[in-house]
């Protein structure tokens, strides 16, 4: 096993590797690699299969032995993953700007690889792949740390991988898996910014603050979601009721799920009762604020801290408002900043949300669940940023590049 | 004096605020506060004068004090600081993309400011109207942390600002000053990720390492430049030479300036004795490698930690390398990836460094001077950023944005 900073610096090294590679061979790779995991299944779920066993003996909840899982459809699905981001176009070399500045100079800016990017993440095996796919098309190399419960099933993964770009010719450090799985490792890492350029935690909002707190590496925050939904008082009832029932119901674990409903006072009486009925078959629970509990018989009282939470359940906060004003104010203050909904039929609320919430995805009249890389066009998503720097919202492989400057001239010196 | 979280609450509280002023308002504001600058010209230097004083006493440099000194001429700089970034077009509510996805949701994906900004800057009291102009123009609010030896100045200047945008109509605390000179207060300071969006600290190397070993929020490094020069063996000498002494001699000072030299063996006998020939006016002094040094009569040896150095000072470290590969990985060694240039006749050679170099500036047959906001043609510039997150380069007031994704729709719900 190869000590940490020997890995940190042969990442490095191999961001130059990286910066040689054309499109072909990026694409030609991918392609590959895909192969090489749907013809080494078999040693894949026999890896995985031991993750498996060791955690049902250490008692892993149900939902996390099924994001440890791996069988013949998922790692297909890794396969496709890695084949649609190999027809992707190559996000690198393309210039943003150009032109002429002093002394006939020219200037040209280009989008570049982001360097080393450092990827730490939970029990999923497939983001293994998945993770590496994204970085290696946007010509970054990649360090992974994935949770120590899938130790096994990354090594074959990565093991696999990495043979695969070593036949293409490709030094197979683009692509590292740090196997230790002790915490004290993973913290050292998150300081190694000599040598990595980026941190990308994905997982639990514990995981992501923990990065934050202890990294000297920038970091991406991504995925934690507490979305709203603001039903204001001149909206479609009806809009609004298959509005939440979206949001809120049709997969309560993901980010983009609504979490929160902010309601206009001349409206609930209305709203609210039609919400329990509508909602009823999937059994969602509430925390109302002290206005709208009698509209919602069986409803508990909302505290302070169920506004800012991210249930992930089918579990709601309900807050009313006397105007779109203490709408904005409330949402900007207890969201996450990812994504919220106005549901209106006033053009002048709408275009007031839309400017003045501070979240990276905005919608009218439209449920929150839309917020996705693959919906927005983006191709592929590594994750949905929910911090203001670089990228907000779906990143993709655009998103994985910065750029550079490049100044030709013909001997100018500055005056 | 206001405690630091209500300062930090306050700056967050405004940043809606800012949100709703359009460009109007914000150009008016600030052509109002470069004018209250001139009027208030002697309340601004009777402030200066005491930290001036207070300088003297406790035994500054000259350097330092020079930086320190306001006077008629620089705040006739500062208010044309303002009336140039109020003139300039406004960064905000810019349309980056726009597209029909799903179910017909229509698309935008438009510019937005990135929130509050925190500037850690050291004794400029012209920093505190720079900053504040570029960060209100593209919509930010700011808490400002100057130099302590600079507080009774930057008091002055802010309070004049904050008077400005009161008979405005805007609220005053869109710019706050931390008026606290102790550094436990910018150790906390930094630390305040709920309120702040951005650090950006302004100034020495040690100073932006401490921002960044200190801050939870997150920061743009800027100013540190370690920047080569590399002559290749097909360069002209004549032009190397004439960019060479401009590199190095026209402002010692500056992150832009080259502070090492790159050099082919093969063209080194021509090209070292005429450079120290050409050098000579300006006292230059090396600190060469064990292959150049006996061309270069009276330069000390270099140690590996000279390649390093930033000197902004009369020194320069030399490098011999036998072709462009060598020239490249040490540079991408050494370098802060601020600014690089080629001097080449080598087509290949310059698109080869221009694709390898991984610096925010690459120049072929130029001089690194050139690195700079407004030759750039961004307008203004708030600092170089040495860090690949988000913005990389001259950074002016697009840069000083983010983006959001504005959705609307009619009622539509995921499948």
């Amino acid at each position: 096993m190869k000590d940490l900073i020997s890995l940190c610096q042969d990442a490095k090294r191999t961001k130059y590797i990286m910066n040689r590679l054309d499109s072909k061979a990026k694409k030609d790779a991918l392609l590959k690699c895909a192969d090489a995991l749907i013809n080494n299944k078999d040693v894949i779920i026999a890896a995985n299969e031991k993750d498996y066993k060791a955690g049902i003996e250490k008692g892993m909840k149900e939902g996390l032995l099924d994001r440890l899982k791996l069988n013949d459809d998922r790692i297909e699905g890794m396969a496709d993953g890695l084949r649609q981001v190999a027809n992707l176009p190559d996000p690198v070399g393309i210039c943003l700007e150009e032109r002429i500045i002093e002394k006939g100079l020219k200037l040209r800016k280009v989008t570049v690889p982001l360097g080393v990017i450092g990827i730490i993440y939970e029990s999923r095996p497939n983001v293994t792949s998945d993770a590496f796919g994204l970085c290696f098309k946007s010509g970054n190399s990649v360090v992974l740390k994935g949770g120590s419960d899938a130790i096994n099933s990354n090594k074959a993964v990565t093991d696999i991988l990495r043979k695969t770009l070593d036949d293409c010719g490709i030094d197979p450090d683009v692509l590292q898996l740090i196997e230790s799985t002790d915490r004290e490792t993973t913290k050292e890492f998150m300081k190694m910014k000599e040598y990595i350029d980026v941190l990308i935690p994905r997982g639990s909002a514990g995981l992501i603050r923990s990065v934050v707190e202890e990294a000297l590496i920038p970091v991406i925050e991504t995925g934690s979601g507490n979305c709203h939904i603001f039903v204001d008082e001149s909206a479609d009832i009806d809009m609004a009721l298959d509005i939440i029932y979206n949001a809120k119901t049709q997969r309560i674990g993901v980010c983009n799920s609504m979490e929160s409903l902010v309601v206009h006072r001349n409206i609930m009486d209305k709203l609210l009762p039609a919400m329990k009925e509508r909602l009823a078959s999937k059994n969602v629970k509430y925390r109302a604020d002290k206005d709208s509990i009698s509209l919602i018989p069986g409803a508990e009282a909302a505290e302070d801290v169920d506004f800012a939470t991210e249930y992930l359940d089918y579990m709601m906060s309900v807050k009313t408002v006397d105007n779109i004003d203490e709408a904005i104010s409330h949402i900007n203050k207890y969201s996450t900043n990812h994504s919220e909904s106005i549901i209106t039929s006033n053009k002048e609320n709408a275009d007031k949300f839309l400017r003045e919430i501070d979240s990276a995805c905005v919608y009218v009249n439209a449920s929150t669940r839309f917020s996705d890389g693959n919906v927005f066009g983006l191709g592929a998503e590594i994750g949905i940023s929910t911090q203001r720097l670089h990228a907000r919202g779906p990143m993709g492989l655009k998103e994985l590049t910065t750029y550079k400057y490049n100044i030709e001239g013909t001997g100018q010196v500055r005056d």
